[in-house]
């Protein structure tokens, strides 16, 4: 049985800030931020992955969070499944194409070649590539929209692909034929499932980054599963791929996966500890109008608007 | 005086491809597009910027298309000049910034440092971010607006930031209290200048390339004078800067510039030949078309829509 996702829409009324002194830039609306605005992200719910040294033989280590429940929760299970099982060390990325992915695993997903998988993974029906939506009491603050022209509006069109809304931290769509599903969206640095032609929804064991403009079109079509929140880098500057579909054609030039750890196998002074801005907080809800009216002596022409994946969910590292 | 850019808008009826056996793909419809619809680029619309050989020895060019008339062409003109006087070469890749720039030039825009700048560079007011249209006859057919649900319409809430629309191959935004201005779009691999704060717009000669999600709050606020339309890779794989605004700090990390020729400097076999899918085609209509409704095999739930800068113009080579 699926979990119900709660929707509250949270209006807010403009101007926001009408007492600053200065114009505020979305770096200043974080800094400023509370600490109450901020909620730890759960260490097991994080994924280290270390990537062999680079030529310089400096670390590389890129840490995944992962969504929470209950949006695309099938994968996300197997994805844990295959973590703990440490499945992933000793793959690599094999696959990175510019402006689009950066892809990872044993490369052989349905062929007789293919590294054993360990015991439990689910087959995930294509259903839940939506989450069902319920609008929730006002009271709780689980969704806020994102703005347009000087307020936080619900309006249809703010996008081209669909109706957005941040929830819990991520940018999802939702259905505008009356809000009754939510989904993860494809912005830059979201991690997905690759898979064979529908309805083969794959297993978790094969997956990729977005390193360019968000490609909206895999919305409801291929599963989000996380996003990169630190070490991006790592994959977006590696060589283009130049194979088929952009794999690598000399096997040479994979990257090899030394470990794929979840975060609460760590010891605790390894754990990756990180926190990310809460979507119902006040401070969110300015920094998404500001990211949308830039004014500060930078900007000459604030846009009125900002697209979800454009809006960039502040995220911070705690401690070291 | 401004050019005025002739507006034109053109509506296509849906279905356009109900006669076709399988379900179209972008890539199937631009390969069967006629070759009328193809528009020569002008080897002096084009610039090739050669980079250091790569750690292993390979070559590195890149390949930039200026913007045409009417649009930004005050930075455009100063660009030629800048292009024609051989200024970059000797000077470097200096600043890199995941999901945001490649930045290069002297990195000296306005100190005592700066390398001497080549006569004949004209300040550009800010004036020149927008530039002037008017809508022309239906048979001009300069213009080709975005599509959403299924047929190509004018709607202005097609995109979070203003109406868009493609001219000669470019993506521009619309104001959207009457159409009166358009202006070139921030999507990845767009090219802009860099400047100091407003009212300064930058001379051309510090330029920098998109390497993530379109930054489309810097439309209007700064100049995109062209697109890299060859090598992006060679700029979008650089090592992530760890200065200040994401700039070298290790001099040695600057990739040096060899040489920036227009492409009618260069001899007639080594001229840059490219062409572009024309704006006002029906294979580019069915195009944007297809990508905002992907249904082959791999999609399950088209889009509906398509932003501008994932439409991505198609642009091919032409000979070796």
């Amino acid at each position: 049985m699926k979990t119900v996702l709660a929707l509250t829409l949270l209006a807010i009324s403009a101007p926001l800030f009408a007492q600053d002194a200065a114009p505020p830039t979305p770096d200043s609306v974080v800094a400023s931020a509370t600490a109450e605005e901020w909620r730890a992200i759960d260490a097991a719910d994080l994924m280290v992955m270390t990537l062999a040294p680079d030529a310089s033989g400096k670390e590389r280590r890129v840490v995944i969070q992962l969504l929470p429940q209950p949006i695309s929760q099938g994968w996300v299970s197997n994805i844990r499944t295959l973590a703990r099982a440490h499945w992933w060390d000793g793959t690599s990325v094999y696959r990175v194409v510019d402006n689009w992915v950066a892809q990872w695993g044993d490369g052989e997903d349905d062929t007789a070649k293919a590294k054993p998988r360990p015991a439990g993974l689910r087959t995930v029906p294509e259903s839940e590539y939506v989450t069902p939506v319920q609008p929730g009491p006002e009271d709780g603050r689980d969704f806020i929209l994102t703005p347009k022209r000087e307020e936080v509006v619900i309006n249809r069109w703010l996008d081209s692909y669909t109706v957005t809304a941040f929830v819990a931290g991520w940018p999802v769509g939702l259905d505008d034929q009356g809000g009754q599903s939510a989904w993860p969206l494809h912005c830059y640095a979201s991690v997905g499932v690759a898979r064979d032609l529908s309805p083969d929804t794959g297993t978790g064991a094969e997956l990729y980054a977005v390193i360019g403009h968000a490609p909206r079109q895999l919305d409801r079509n291929i599963a989000v599963v996380g996003r990169v929140i630190e070490g991006i880098e790592h994959l977006s500057t590696l060589p283009r791929g130049k194979g088929d579909a952009g794999v690598y054609d000399d096997p040479a030039l994979r990257v090899p996966i030394l470990s794929v750890r979840m975060g609460d196998e760590l010891a605790e002074g390894q754990r990756p500890r990180f926190e990310y801005l809460a979507s119902d907080s006040e401070s969110f809800a300015r920094y998404v109008h500001v990211r949308a009216n830039r004014n500060d002596a930078f900007y000459r022409a604030p846009a009125g608007g900002v697209d979800a994946c454009n809006v960039q969910v502040p995220i911070r590292r705690v401690g070291s």
